[in-house]
């Protein structure tokens, strides 16, 4: 198990665009959504992965992950999750941190949402200038909220 | 993947201990009970497994399992499973069959269930004088419903 320490923003604009990665395609699926325990499936190109995550605080998660056959993913996505989304990942370089900016597909279209992992609750970290209002306490901003009411309904 | 096609007996009397195994040991939490689909932890001795189960009819549902590690099979069970029970497992051979008897711990005492795993849902298979009523249909006797509804309760 780890404990997964995340803060997640919006943008003020397209800036992080000029020093970020290719984007990865994510394909995620949710078994199960709620506060206490989001279960997510989730597949990268020919890999997949199967995720549970467990409510510590609005910050920490605990977080156990298992890497599971695409082709298992892949029928759980089809059969078993009744909420989907697709994202595009960014990895972003800044001041010595990561952060992952996330581009919404679909119903969840034009959401984009910057998301910095910590060591600490309480670690300092440099906001670059495209860095927006903080949603970390949001719980309309989760992905697991999101798969169930598309941004492009709210 | 596998599809697992199952039908579950009532017993009619303790005949099956006198060729059973000796028990194991279940512990059983669930991470999500829906008809749909289930996701529990196992524990058994030092050994784990995370299992996903989706429906396809009430004797055939598919099933995926993985093992992991039991630290993390015993957190998720203290942390993120609402529902737990445990049973003791026996097997019992009978006529090139393996039958399953669970007997129930805590608020499901008294409750006693035998199972048959078979190849196809019409393959026929012998019925020993201590098998009762066939409750493959009765969604209340699956452990999804026991462990929200315990038997002792109804």
């Amino acid at each position: 198990m780890t404990i997964e320490i995340e803060r997640r923003f919006l943008l003020k604009n397209d800036g992080w665009r000029q020093t970020a990665s290719a984007p990865q395609r994510l394909q995620q699926g949710y078994l199960s959504v709620e506060k206490e325990r989001t279960i997510r499936v989730r597949i990268i190109d020919d890999k997949a992965w199967l995720t549970l995550k467990g409510y510590i605080s609005d910050v920490s998660r605990s977080e156990f992950e298992y890497e599971i056959p695409a082709a298992h993913a892949r029928i759980m996505m089809d059969t078993m999750c009744p909420f989907k989304m697709e994202k595009n990942r960014y990895r972003v370089d800044f001041g010595g941190f990561v952060f992952e900016i996330d581009e919404y597909f679909g119903d969840n279209a034009p959401l984009m949402v910057a998301e910095i992992e910590l060591p600490a609750e309480d670690t300092e970290f440099p906001r670059p200038d495209w860095l927006g209002e903080e949603i970390t306490a949001d719980g309309k901003f989760t992905n697991a909220y999101l798969s169930k009411h598309p941004y492009s309904t709210w």
